[in-house]
């Protein structure tokens, strides 16, 4: 399918709407949900234009693991999480609700994703605060 | 913390317990979940010794990133599902109960990770089946 370059996240990164970004690197981007299922839910995304796994380039694949493992690292000490869930969805079918692929990167446990994201967005100054502490632990 | 050599996915990768697998390459094994979430539910890992993904390398990462989306094509094909889910625990914390690093690659949505897994183990010939499936679609 043809990547739709309005999407969300395709806004994001050309700036258009804000991010409350916690890590940026000439490949991938990091910003806090502004739905979290869980305090401290981040969401890790390549800059290539690709809708799902599938549709990426090994390299474009291999910057975004490597940002998800930084990111990840930095979440679950800036939350002082007992474990740290990684997921991502393909598909509309799978759930997936912005059409540009993205992990999910949630310092918690596999309970945080029995739950459904947030209803309602989460308070702005909440989300900056933590992404605050996420960038201090990615910069230890 | 020290990587456990007796976990059950090493003694796999050592050939020293069956594994009904789907696919390996040099850096990597896929094979069948024993207990799965849905039909077709596979887990891909890494051969490195890693029990979190923040224990790999770099050059591990991407190669299992590569496989995960072999396999997962591979998966949304041969069961003609309408996404695919990738997820992945981190300590036992996030419910991680296998010592190894593994990445769950369900033909699916989000709703099956929203199940447990299975009380009990899948018969050994319908996953075999399954296998053989996901086999024929990665030929393809």
């Amino acid at each position: 399918m043809a990547y739709d370059t309005n999407n969300i996240f395709a806004k994001m990164l050309r700036g258009e709407i804000p991010a409350i970004k916690v890590y940026e690197d000439d490949h991938t981007l990091a910003f806090m949900d502004i739905m979290p299922q869980a305090d401290g839910h981040t969401l890790v995304i390549p800059k290539e234009e690709a809708e799902t796994i599938f549709d990426l380039s090994d390299e474009g694949a291999a910057a975004w693991m490597s940002s998800v493992r930084k990111v990840g690292a930095a979440v679950k000490k800036a939350f002082n999480a007992p474990g740290v869930v990684v997921f991502q969805l393909n598909g509309k079918g799978a759930g997936q609700t912005v059409p540009h692929v993205h992990f999910h990167v949630i310092p918690g446990s596999i309970a945080d994703l029995r739950k459904p994201h947030a209803a309602t967005q989460a308070d702005a100054e909440l989300l900056s605060e933590q992404a605050e502490k996420i960038k201090a632990a990615l910069n230890d």
